[in-house]
């Protein structure tokens, strides 16, 4: 079966992404999880960039990885010479060779690039690293020029030569012809870079596998400049299922080296992202669920698995439910219904669709505790009476919540970093030492300072039941409140009903 | 010149992704955006599922827009009927195809479901209809089937054949294949609607264009169940750009439909979004921005312009910022620097940008001005003194602050909807009415609620000159204060040293 490399630079092109720039310790943090990863090449840096990257760049090498270290340098002496010093197993260096780029940046006469690419792949090996060399811009250089200038390399003893499609403007089909003449034409390994401006970079890295490329750059979530490189765990997994070609890649970790990278980066993953996204394996219309539940493959690619890359599968409630799926939730948490009560259920959760509310599994369960008579408003164990919250600069924010538990009033009083971190203490406090706030969620906000804050708490008793939910309001304070009620409200019913 | 039609699905499968249910109004929005982008076709909706969703699909007819209005249905007689009732102009009947999906949803015979596929479209076709008719599942059935069912509706009078990769397996290759050979076997238009669980939707639409393909099926942003559809955005340019085929669509208000999707749908584009984020056309290595301040299409795609789709170009600074860019933002703020005061500023930004801060634009002329002397923390023209802010249940949400403006004491209390707006409003209210707050922005939390938020705050003088600062805290309150007071004092020290 065929296999191909996996060359790695997220922290090099993946870093270059505008307002992104990793200390230290995230580097080394990404570094070891492309390791557990299994990626063949980490380009951990651009050392003649900045000092900071010179340094980051030998502490990644010391790590001692199973991934060869690779770092970048331009054809000058200068460059390469501080990138032999972090004593990385391979350098890559990369030159300009369109016409456009050529006469508008480093302006040099095309032969003589040929000559000093010649000279510097000479010079690195000399000195016992390996050699990747680029020609910025290929796609938009004619291909007579690419022939020459890889060939040349090859003959001074590159290792790989790289094809980036600098400016992410080749198509799978361009890509697939380039490659396939290239493969003609060279001896040496060829790697293939892409750009995703048109959101090609995954079919192009693709097509160039398929015409006979020997490795694939790809950075995590496919970040990187403009619109960013080919995404890792989508061209791996598209190769694995699609065309039955292996990777080095150990692919049950691409969902969490995926929500490190998120985490690390601060660039947030929209759900319907594929392969990772919290929706890749989500499925909400009422027709579509019900074949899952029946049989996985029939709404879903059915070559992938969610376990096979670290993920689950969810059934999300929506307006679109059907009987089937509502039903399956029910029973999940223990409810026998009968079919009038389960329509019942069904109509008021599709009412609620169609005005435009997010309906999620707890709401589901609280709707048909409603509908069955066993959950009523006035039933809460904890009803909050008086909440009032300070904070300020020479304040210590502080929270004092009045609350009726099971009808009896019960005060009391913390302090926290802030006023939401206060105002959950207080109750964590009142709810007693048995249930405790696991996790705090803001979704992002823009507009005013006048917008609606939606605010997500989880919370979990001693035997490990959580619960989430939501709140929502133009004050922070109160959303985030509102939502820890709610969930312990629920908590606490379930407990008692079971005990 | 070669042209398609282009049929958005926004408003039906887009709101089948997991999490989101379009009120009407919303839905109303987006239809009229989608007229004034240009499309051919809207599917408004699926009107059987729910009464809210006929009723929302028989407004936007009502609407009179340019675009058709399209509705779909499964291939029974009650979602027919219902559909016919909203007077759109299209009935889009659909019914698996392929064995797995036919075996565990509709158990029906192959032979059985192309009848009723005839019997169907003649029916909406005696009713005055257009009609397009989907093999669901068509990329996992057998081509002869396919031939043989598309064929049979093709004599029915159907008006154009959707084939669709329901569940997002087909790749660029097999794609341009199948069309062809579909091509080849049918007078009738074919039109084509890919998923993006691989990354591949906007590749496989783009190929099935290429083999001959009429029409394409897109969401704005890609929306949609699992890894959602194929981005309008990104084949329309695609196709524009890459391969000289035309579309309907005013190009010019493509990121303008994006931001009313992302808003609406609470689904946001990370930056590095193909044709529409944020980072499209920013540029942030030294190298690479060199280049383009020379000639943009040096490392930009050049087939398009940021304009050409409702853009702009951004430079950002970052640790890889070049002297070049650095002096390009001072230039443009108005600074002229020698070449030793550059060096320095270029040394303290990299400085900075290897320990992981982002470095805005504003930071940049932060740095240059406490580097050529000319602003020192203690000539801040506003310090806060002390900052009191109160909420709760029982409280309309205030904030009382003191600060120290020009030497002089100065005290205010404001009240909002919840405290961060008390406490931007006071501190508006101390800084006087030629300077209001424009905008708001926090990026989101989780893990608990000790985490630090980061708040973006937008002041803008009467002039129209504004400037974004950021602020930083475990308290969000502080965090946004600190935010305002620091936008605040750059824009008064700069107005006071041009007065």
């Amino acid at each position: 079966m065929r296999k191909v490399s996996v060359y790695d630079t997220t922290l090099r092109d993946g870093e270059q992404t505008p307002g992104i720039s990793f200390p230290l310790n995230y580097k080394i943090q990404i570094a070891k999880q492309l390791d557990k990863l299994g990626v063949d090449y980490i380009e951990a840096g651009f050392p003649a960039a900045t000092k900071g990257e010179f340094e980051a760049v030998k502490e990644i090498v010391k790590l001692g990885l199973n991934s060869k270290i690779s770092a970048l340098a331009r054809l000058v002496k200068e460059d390469i010479d501080v990138a032999m010093k972090t004593d990385v197993d391979m350098i890559h260096i990369f030159v300009p060779t369109s016409k456009i780029q050529v006469e508008h940046t480093i302006k040099k006469d095309r032969e003589e690039i040929i000559q000093e690419a010649v000279r510097y792949v000479e010079y690195i090996k000399d000195h016992g690293f390996e050699c990747m060399f680029s020609a910025m811009d290929a796609t938009r250089t004619e291909v007579d020029y690419l022939k020459r200038i890889y060939k040349a390399v090859e003959e001074a003893g590159v290792d790989i030569i790289n094809v980036p499609d600098t400016v992410g403007v080749a198509t799978p089909f361009s890509m697939y012809e380039l490659i396939k003449e290239l493969k003609e034409h060279l001896k040496v390994p060829v790697d293939v870079h892409c750009h995703n401006d048109f959101g090609l970079a995954t079919a192009n890295t693709y097509a160039a596998v398929k015409a006979g490329a020997d490795e694939v750059q790809v950075t995590v979530n496919g970040i990187g400049e403009r619109a960013g490189n080919a995404c890792l765990a989508e061209v791996v997994m598209a190769l694995h299922a699609l065309e039955g070609i292996k990777t080095n890649i150990r692919t049950e970790y691409l969902v969490e080296t995926s929500r490190l990278v998120e985490r690390l980066s601060g660039i947030k993953l929209p759900p319907n992202t594929p392969i990772v996204g919290e929706n890749a394996f989500a499925h909400e219309s009422g027709i579509h669920a019900h074949g899952v539940l029946k049989h996985a493959a029939t709404f879903e690619p059915g070559v992938i698995t969610p376990e096979m890359v670290g993920h689950k599968r969810r059934i999300v409630i929506g307006k679109h439910a059907g009987r089937h799926q509502i039903k399956k939730i029910l029973e999940d948490a223990g409810y026998a219904v009968d079919e009038e009560t389960l329509t019942k259920i069904t109509e008021k959760i599709k009412e609620i669709g169609d005005k435009g509310k997010k309906v999620t599994d707890l709401d589901v369960i609280t709707i048909a505790e409603v509908i069955m008579g066993e959950l009523s408003k006035e039933e809460r164990v904890i009803n909050i009476d008086e909440a009032t919250i300070l904070t300020g600069n020479k304040i210590t924010p502080t929270a004092v919540i009045n609350a009726i538990i099971d009808g009896k009033k019960k005060v009391t009083s913390a302090i926290g970093v802030g006023p939401v971190d206060a105002a959950l203490k207080a109750v964590a406090e009142l709810v007693g030492e048995d249930v405790k706030i696991t996790e705090f969620k803001m979704d992002a906000i823009s507009g005013g300072s006048d917008a609606i804050a939606e605010v997500y708490v989880t919370v979990e008793d001693k035997e490990g039941r959580s619960f989430t939910a939501k709140g929502a309001s133009t004050d922070i304070v109160m959303a985030s409140i509102e939502a820890v009620i709610s969930a312990v409200n629920y908590l606490l019913r379930m407990r008692r009903k079971n005990a």
